[in-house]
């Protein structure tokens, strides 16, 4: 048994994160309000029902005329055009403009049929004659200015947004600007989330000796959230193999996806690793080429995916980021599931020796805009503290043995804002 | 009335964020549960009330010992300690260790008193011999290795996280370590938002002639919780100032900030404008010299603010992110209300002449660890579409008079993750 725990066949990372992400399959998609999609994806795209804008607007206060009959403007003489029309934002013209006619008009009104300029309201006079109204303009007027001319920003039958997208606050105005009140997006995942551990206290218990709080499950519990998941909490368990087996059992059958902390490492009360193991067909990997996180183990049960990360706080966050969440994300058929890789400039010197790939937990900064990444002061997998301070991982390769600052580095930026 | 429309004293935009973030009065803080408190603001800094690790943790499976007993560890010569103790995770040790004897440990337990190191696992052999188990090593062991000492990460009295920090994942892991499981957070801000225009259809209606769907709304909606907010939405009136004047009242007395769009250009109706000058002792400002936004106008009343932004959609973006969205966050006391500004090289040339500051809609690319920014191919104030797929603004100064791809610039970063 021991010897069989030492001797796990280890994958690379992208290779886990391709055996991982086979079993990720779409959930349904569901029908929302519009007001509800934000931060969700889009189940179908969305193509133009119609132009937008959907008619010739103004884009300025003022009138419209018809260019041509400012053409004879010279030597600050006025051309005096009669006003047969007022048109607020949301009103249609009442007449069309013909030569020597003008038409009040509000920014974002429609312009009405036969001019072919508008004219600021700050460039032009106005002059009461017979119970008449004259609009006096002093300057040549080019066609076409200030209208924002129909179809400019999308045409119809034009794709609007694809499928598999993260909706938007910008995707919320042209879906509401095309009538989409109700949205089509993939459900939410129900991801359920254990802890193992006889040495887990809850949060609200008093320090115990030898014991510690479970800080890893509230951290899961946001991380999955941020990911678009439904967390379900279940707590955690004592290092107990047949408790550990009739929770899995009962979460696979329950929810979309499990996710447990603990219990994946070499020693005796390692459960979740004898667990995947004692049913070794449905087991996708239980040794991974990276640091932290080397004994972060899945597996595939009745088509459900089981991810059991290490108890280890940083070794449990660089394996959620790597591999749950473009689980959690590819259920709802997100168009990109994995966090974006860029380079960057190593800002310090990093002198850890490493076997596997180290993930290390930095920081960015931008500095004359260019990226530089400063490694946590310690990055031990069993270290908490770090994860709070770092937007992303430096992916440090087996082969380096020691990277000086000014190194170009490759990064994996993890979700939410830069810090620096 | 009309020249007075015209003469708006128009201020820089930090002069009129100046202005505004003067009124962003800090809201009440509450006691919340630790796992809501993601994405709040924390109301308190957090001290840390113990060591931690609060115990000496073993980092590996393996034997805790005192190092000094392998010294004599040469030419493959087995030193054989007496097993005392079996320490599993969250149990305490039962005896010291002393010369001659060893812990079975595991990963995460207590190192017991006496011994200063631990043995890995993988290194060891074991005997039985007349019902006593011994444990055999083979090579020198240094002391202090595979021990993570007690305080490693944060010492009693050490600030573990400052007041009005956003909280994240990280610091939910590192509350719950030390029993945090109530938090104190800033209540969210309850923003009303309407819009004003005769022109603005709800959503779920059909086209109709010279009318659009307002969009605006539901942009704005995602927008204030995007920035922490609670939105309140108020719905859209027709341009009447006599209704606009209850609805900015109604609002003013019952939320905490209200934010209209709509109504605040030069035109005949712009009853926003209309109203805030009225009573022109709580105008804060009526004209901002930048692209596009310049008419964004913001008063106070019985010391609750109002933000009537512009009716232009990307205005309206704009003005959002450069005025109200410090504002909800510095109500819930943000350490950092701005949007973050970095330098980037501009990705392609930009040829507005603009006589007001420009906050150009843009995307972001990382390129070799350079942040390049892409202006949108139109980005005229009323245009919408180019809002979903920015992820900056880029800041480009007056006395510019066209830039060129390769140009230093500064951007301001919008919130969410860069697109490229």
């Amino acid at each position: 048994m021991k010897d069989h725990k030492f001797q796990r066949k280890a994958l690379q990372v992208k290779e886990a994160q391709a055996k991982i992400i086979k079993y990720a399959n779409p959930l349904e998609p569901q029908e929302i309000s519009l007001n509800d999609c934000c931060g969700r994806y889009l189940a179908e795209e969305v193509i133009a029902p119609h132009p937008f804008p959907a008619f010739n607007r103004s884009s300025m206060d003022g009138y419209a005329i018809i260019a041509a009959d400012t053409k004879h403007c010279v030597n600050g003489q006025f051309v005096w055009l009669e006003m047969v029309d007022n048109i607020p934002c949301g009103a249609v013209a009442s007449v069309d403009i013909t030569s020597g006619t003008a038409a009040r008009i509000m920014t974002g009104a429609q312009v009405p049929s036969g001019a072919d300029t508008v004219v600021m309201l700050e460039v032009t006079e106005t002059r009461e004659e017979e119970g008449k109204t004259y609009v006096g303009i002093l300057k040549k007027q080019e066609a076409k200015s200030n209208i924002t001319p129909m179809g400019l920003e999308l045409s119809p039958g034009e794709l609007v947004l694809p499928a598999g997208r993260l909706i938007s606050a910008g995707d919320i105005a042209v879906l509401a600007a095309f009538g989409i009140h109700t949205v089509k997006v993939y459900r939410r995942p129900k991801v359920a989330v254990f802890a193992t551990g006889t040495e887990l206290l809850e949060v609200h218990e008093p320090l115990q000796p030898g014991k510690i709080r479970n800080s890893n499950s509230p951290m899961l519990e946001a991380l999955v959230k941020e990911a678009g998941g439904e967390p379900v909490m279940l707590g955690s368990i004592v290092d107990d193999l047949e408790l550990a087996r009739s929770k899995v059992q009962m979460a696979l059958d329950t929810y979309d996806f499990v996710i447990t902390t603990g219990g994946v490492s070499v020693g005796d009360y390692d459960i979740m690793g004898d667990l995947v193991r004692e049913q070794s067909g449905d087991m996708l990997f239980n040794k991974v080429t990276m640091r932290p996180g080397s004994v972060t183990t899945a597996a595939v049960r009745g088509g459900k995916l089981l991810l059991a990360l290490s108890g280890n706080p940083g070794a449990c966050f660089v394996g959620f980021q790597l591999f749950a969440r473009p689980v959690i994300r590819l259920m709802q058929c997100a168009s990109q599931p994995f966090l974006p890789e860029w380079s960057a400039t190593l800002g310090a010197d990093y002198n850890r020796v490493n076997d596997f790939t180290r993930f290390v937990r930095a920081r960015l900064e931008i500095r004359d805009g260019s990226l530089y990444a400063f490694p946590a002061a310690i990055d031990e997998s069993s270290v908490m503290v770090t994860i709070k301070d770092s937007d992303c991982l430096i992916v440090v390769p087996p082969e380096e043995r020691g990277l000086s600052a000014g190194a170009k580095v490759t990064i994996i930026k993890l979700p939410g804002e830069i810090c620096g």
